[in-house]
């Protein structure tokens, strides 16, 4: 079966094989040829444009960056909505805003093309084995369609909703997932700053009822200070102003997930933005004084 | 062998059935008759007064519920402290400020008392099937002493540091565990005021990098709407006031933790103290306007 | 003096007649007849678009919604830009993003069209009494050239700096101010809960330290539980996205305006947005269980 | 007239010397005899402990640092209590917590003795100038009878309430007065990091909407870069635990002064206590990584 698809950054990567290793064609777009050589040496078929990869494959699969780098990608010059035709299929895979994946499904609908927000958890190490979490939003049978092709990327793909219920779905992800690092990186200032050590904190906390996936890994790297693994912090802090703003829209006061969003903008300005979010502890310790 | 046990509410009484099923003697006194009775009836023995529990036993385990209370058992009229003999040592399980726990210590040195703080996690639940998590400050040899009669009311006992150390671990604890209900309640209503169903939402995300303790169980009550089970989330509103007086000696900021005390306090002022703290979901959800 | 004017709302009509009692011709734009009617019959002359403003006046003046609503103005169909010729200037006096005014600008700069952003403070009470004070970012000349115009709308006029810095000083100014009326809100529901009459309060307050123009007339407000007058809250709401995306972009931790902007949240999701911000007390004391 | 004081810090000693300007007599008690001399020059008449004092004047006015201090000077060894007899009064210029100030009160009450609260706002300078702000709890003839007294040292003397309530009005008039400084500091940061002149926004916005006496004189310091003078940030940070305590007992959310408070842990944790609160902008620079 032909696929397409566009974005070949560290998530996308993997995730071209996971489809090749499923037995699926490949069709993807690359702007720079050295992205494009190893995914060609793995079987994968370079076009020149996104339109040209919508001619060959129905069902074109984007993790892109913003918003607006998947409105280029769709309705810009040479964009997929060029080579899109009736029954075409995307499937945006990106973290945007719920509000824009639903009015890129307007506009493809209108060209009888369906469209998928399916935003995953799991970052790059679920990307290399598969074991992404895909929260999908649109019409339950074009999920069902697609279904197959997501299960050789993600370990499971939960339909929430209609169009841009997916990202409604992620945003939460998010927001629970990086105020829970900061709720971390608070107490282990805190067990520092009373001279207590943060790995026994971290052991006695880790299998109660404070446990979580969050405490057991970046409670670890805040522990052993290994801050360089992981995801970007700036890409949750590009998710934050996501969720501040889809707060703001639906006049959802949000108290906690505006600190969290404040401590990423501290990051950032600390210029930590490449760094694992744990570094968010060095941020609060700054502010202690630490 | 003989111990002494002050506190007999919804953690203690369970914890001293639990001695009393690993084999060992339990003196304690209960101010309400009632209270004393099923224990008795356990194999328990009352005395008229914590000065007697001491007399008789010289390992006293102590859980109520502020500060004060545990000063006022120490060394109020027919106090412990009156009991005490040269080698008594107090293992004080109840939540309070490390200072408190620090101060109460000090006090009792000069008696040729030992003293641990070894606050617990787990709840009802934990306190019942003795798997509760045991977090111990103090002297390590003390710890080892009374190690296995804490192994009877426990699963894990991590020795964090000197006195003072295992109340800032479970001021740790409180401040994940909290920050991580408040953050599953601003996410539901997020999907909420968004259309999204909860329970969709609660499926993709809890085996995720997002997944927890308290997702699985409170976000489950939030989405069942079942706020009656669980702790009292006026015993979280107390342990966060600890939390921030703490953050204030140290000059430690919590602005994560601070907003989540500020919810607690719309909680408590819109009469749910006596609800499970997953109903901070109510809270937001008023914020909302939903 | 010829001028053009787009933009008739609240804010905007009293301008238009303060320039005209300044002996300036006035050209403008209305969408809704209704509007145009009584400001004809005050001398200014109607024209059938913005470009026709444009074609008939070399200054122009702008106060309208959102930065989305000046793009249209200058660069939609029948836009400014289409009647603006080399040498003419246009003086944006809404309140939009920084990065916005900065963009116009350098769009129109191609044109050979200069732009000030001129945002101003005071409301309407301020535009109808020409006391309004205005904040420009721009060239200095230009300043120079509109100073007479604007000093016939407002009382004072500053230049902060280069192109956008007029609406960075606006973003200052909506920080501080509803920042204190959040504040004084705050100070109030808490005086209530105490059992103490915030009139007393409000007295004992006023001329002291926590002396302000909020305090005068926000808590005046308050005490009086009038909320009807003033600046309708809806319009703060949106300018505290504004701050907090800039603080985004430019890696800015506002932790104090992050909180204020969720009450707004609360504020517009209570239905409160067409009332005066004062409302805020109203959230706080939701809150409170008051 | 007789009176009583005891406090002979940066506050009291400018009020001891205007009631003796007034014309009264003053009896005192100070620990430090460097601080007595000065006073006994300016015509008071030094005690050898505050029971002495109050054996000497009916009328004690205090004004020490936190309602531990308080309750040591009543009721500590050789305290007022023990020189008070029925009839006597005392003024208790201090802030500290309203719960603290009803119960000195109520147990002076039982002696028959009449308490009031009645901090002050106006710093040192007020405090030299004699323009305080007093804000006055307790019993309203009690208030009556010192109000000449009172008028001596300051400008304004408002009745608030009941015992408490004097305390309650400082507390508002606090929370205010920092959050306003809290906000200007964060407001000057964003312009900073815009790359705008913070001087200028001054000069704009200091007669406006945003206007206050915290904008003209802590923006005037922040833009200037003077931390040096006016009042201690620690004696701000004292208050809001304070603030924060109270609105936990009342259930009370302030979210707006929980983040206050936070800056201002942090700039403790910095070591800028005994610098001006204008220093907030420091820490909030440091977040911005300015």
């Amino acid at each position: 079966m032909k696929t397409g698809f566009i974005g070949t950054g560290a998530m996308g990567r993997p995730m071209i094989l996971n489809l090749l290793a499923g037995g699926f064609e490949v069709y993807f777009h690359a702007r720079r040829p050295e992205a494009a050589a190893p995914l060609v040496a793995a079987g994968a078929v370079a076009c020149a444009s996104p339109a040209e990869v919508a001619r060959n494959a129905q069902i074109v699969f984007t993790i892109v960056t913003t918003g607006e780098d998947v409105e280029q990608v769709v309705f810009g010059a040479e964009g997929l909505a060029q080579g899109f035709s009736s029954g075409s299929v995307l499937v945006d895979m990106s973290t945007i805003p719920p509000g824009t994946a639903r009015s890129i499904a307007a506009r493809l609908a209108e060209m009888g093309v369906a469209m998928l927000d399916a935003p995953v958890s799991g970052g790059e190490v679920g990307a290399k084995a598969g074991t992404l979490a895909i929260m999908a939003g649109g019409a339950a049978e074009v999920l069902e369609r697609v279904r197959p092709l997501l299960l050789s990327m993600g370990k499971t793909v939960v339909h929430i909703g209609g169009n841009g219920a997916g990202q409604v779905a992620k945003a939460c992800n998010q927001m629970i997932m990086v105020a829970a690092i900061e709720a971390c990186a608070e107490a282990f200032a805190l067990a520092e700053k009373s001279g207590v050590d943060g790995a026994r904190v971290l052991a006695a906390l880790k299998g109660g009822s404070a446990g979580s996936r969050v405490l057991e890994v970046m409670g670890e790297r805040m522990v052993k200070r290994d801050f360089a693994a992981g995801i970007e912090a700036r890409l949750h802090h590009k998710d934050f102003r996501i969720v501040l703003n889809e707060a703001h829209a639906l006049g959802t006061p949000l108290p906690v997930a505006a600190q969290v969003w404040q401590q990423l903008n501290a990051l950032m300005a600390s210029g930590l933005g490449r760094e694992d979010t744990s570094s968010l502890l060095k941020v609060v310790e700054s502010l202690g004084g630490i």
